[in-house]
């Protein structure tokens, strides 16, 4: 039955994690040295408000049985309600409310704007370097990737004007505008205006996904593309403020996508988990407890990525470049010792126990032979200080070589 | 934008569900009675382990925050092995284990599977009457529709056969073996192994969705198609037997299937919820208890069955038969009565307080005037014997007018 499958089944088993994989069973087998990563984008342990959520069960459980039905396609109502408030509120997003789906994860919000909006050959604009997560799920459908390129103030909206005036005409805009996955960079005021307007003088959907949007370690908040112009559908999600073992997050959308958006996701799983949602709702409640945990979580964050500058200059400084974030979990880090390649040094720093990912890993075509994504998430300041080292130390093994 | 919207965003936003919306829309604004519902095919609130899922909690959360985090894609590795050991043992599936995936429901294999295997205009075989819910997971991959129609014994192999003969080259073939959604009927033995024989021969996907499998009121359980040959997808779930709101199915696949299939669920949605998986192992752990929990099931829903089928034989006998269920949520009832049209049937009852379906929401293409389909899950015998008596007079109103 091998040729019996689409071409869709043929070319996802193709789609490349293989980096990333090989990096990851190098780490198993390696078992001589405990691997340090600054791959990943997981909350560390400290980060899981286990308490919380263990009190939120209480409460629901408490009301019976409810919380384990079926609920409605778009979500539970209180958690709408909630959410909707705190767009609202935070952030100026203009009546919520009933433009909303809970989706798990905003990785599902993808999938479900990829499969609503594209046909085959249809463009997708997307970041340069861009989230993983989100061009595979694109990619189902059969998309072309345009990689328009980010520098410190994010997507550069001026090259995208002179695309869409040479002619492109992309269904969609695809961006994580505050302190981006795997680029660490947050889109400029500027450009977010930019971007609004081109997206109402072209008509595409700027799909703008915020997971990160409240662990700012500094400065003010910018206002979302969401709430100042254009065709916008934005996405949330409880992954990293909460947990990701709950799979909830959440799109906002224009009016004529809500429709189609509740039908695809009636057809892919019926609703998310009844359980997740009210556990998020129960947390949500109680706002003085979650200003507090993500005050925490921003102050631990904040604690790491400076760890994590700091030994960079101070050991990798002339070797290796990394861009300072304001928020979130990244840095993206640029190779400046001669002739090293991401992927060269990305193996070596496996075999000295260190886990990064090499930047063509976030490209749908290759790429960024000489930059790669520093996680600050999952280690302490100590032990981040400890990975650098041995980044350097691979840095040397490779000029010996 | 509008113009924008893919043929996919037209079409989703076009397919009806709009006769069971009317019939809700009904119900809440006849607040001058209590509506029994004869319609919906969830669980009632005594079938949810709301103590068990506590407890389940409980030792989860003991563990600390691992249950918060993402785990891999394919999902949570205990509670793969609790399956693939109840399948093996319970069902003799043989070697499930690394060919399993986690899905949200079994919904989710269903959508999953259409993404993999569909391409516009591919045969996708159903059962007529068919789950309405795989018809929209489909649907969403424009394949062709071919129904073949069900009778006492399950899905016609005959016809099918017939129609392969002829030249018809199905993807896919989709039935619910086990009391199907709506038809209450079960495929006999001879047919699974006719249809095993078919799928080998002809080379489609048996796509055996049996979330009502461990519901039998009477009899030996036949074996499953995946245990005799072809290529079988196995889907199974959580749902029926623990609790819709978990969100947790699973699906068993053909070798060749598997790596697409994960790689899919990645592009959707990472993977599904780690706390709701490893309640489900838990509650699963304990075998004395889930043994009991599925025994009491069988007993609630099979006096709901005989009080079913008792009211209709005493109060409508000659005006509506209703097929016999050997376990399930759901028999199929056809209208003997002259001149009554199902969905007549289905407001003239609403008026009456009682909600059911008719028979014309499970076909992509409509047929069925004269059937409905009645499920017997989530009333009491008391309130089945009412919703029965109602019926009987919403046909006189009918035979009034």
């Amino acid at each position: 039955m091998d040729d019996g499958m689409s071409p869709f089944a043929a070319r996802v088993g193709q789609l490349r994690s293989s980096t990333l994989r090989d990096l990851v069973a190098a780490a198993s087998a390696s078992d001589t040295q405990h691997v340090l990563s600054l791959a990943g984008g997981l909350p560390p342990a400290q980060a899981l408000p286990v308490d919380a959520l263990h009190a939120a069960v209480e409460r629901v459980l408490a009301a019976g049985g409810d919380a384990l039905q079926y609920c409605p396609t778009e979500g539970v109502g209180d958690l709408l309600d909630l959410i909707a408030a705190d767009l609202q509120t935070r952030l100026g997003i203009p009546e919520p409310r009933g433009r909303m789906v809970i989706t798990a994860g905003s990785q599902q919000a993808l999938d479900l704007i990829g499969k609503v909006l594209l046909d085959p050959g249809d463009v997708a604009v997307v970041e340069h370097p861009g989230y993983v997560g989100a061009l595979r799920a694109f990619a189902a459908y059969q998309p072309r990737f345009v990689g328009v390129p980010v520098d410190d103030g994010g997507i550069d909206t001026a090259q995208l004007a002179e695309m869409l005036d040479a002619g492109l005409r992309p269904k969609l805009c695809y961006l994580v505008p505050n302190f981006s996955n795997p680029s660490g960079a947050t889109l400029c005021a500027q450009r977010r205006v930019h971007l609004a307007e081109l997206s109402a003088r072209h008509g595409f959907l700027v799909v703008e996904d915020d997971p990160y949007g409240q662990l700012r370690f500094t400065g003010e908040a910018l206002p979302p593309i969401a709430t100042i112009g254009g065709q916008v559908a934005y996405l949330g999600s409880f992954s990293k403020v909460i947990a990701p073992g709950l799979r909830v997050g959440y799109a906002v959308v224009p009016n004529w996508l809500v429709r189609p958006l509740v039908v695809a996701k009636q057809a892919a799983d019926l609703n998310s988990s009844t359980f997740a949602q009210r556990l998020v709702a129960e947390i949500l409640k109680d706002q003085a407890f979650i200003n507090a945990h993500v005050a925490m979580l921003v102050d631990l964050y904040r604690e790491r990525a400076q760890a994590l500058l700091a030994a960079v200059e101070r050991v990798l400084r002339g070797r290796l470049r990394a861009r300072v974030p304001v928020g979130g979990m990244f840095s993206w880090a640029s190779i400046e010792a001669r002739g090293v390649d991401a992927i060269a040094l990305c193996r070596a720093a496996m075999t000295r126990g260190v886990a990064l990912v090499p930047g063509n890993e976030f490209t749908v075509d290759g790429g960024f032979p000489a930059d790669v994504r520093l996680s600050f998430a999952m280690l302490d300041p100590d032990e981040i200080t400890e990975a650098v080292t041995r980044v350097g130390a691979a840095l040397d093994d490779l000029a010996v070589r």
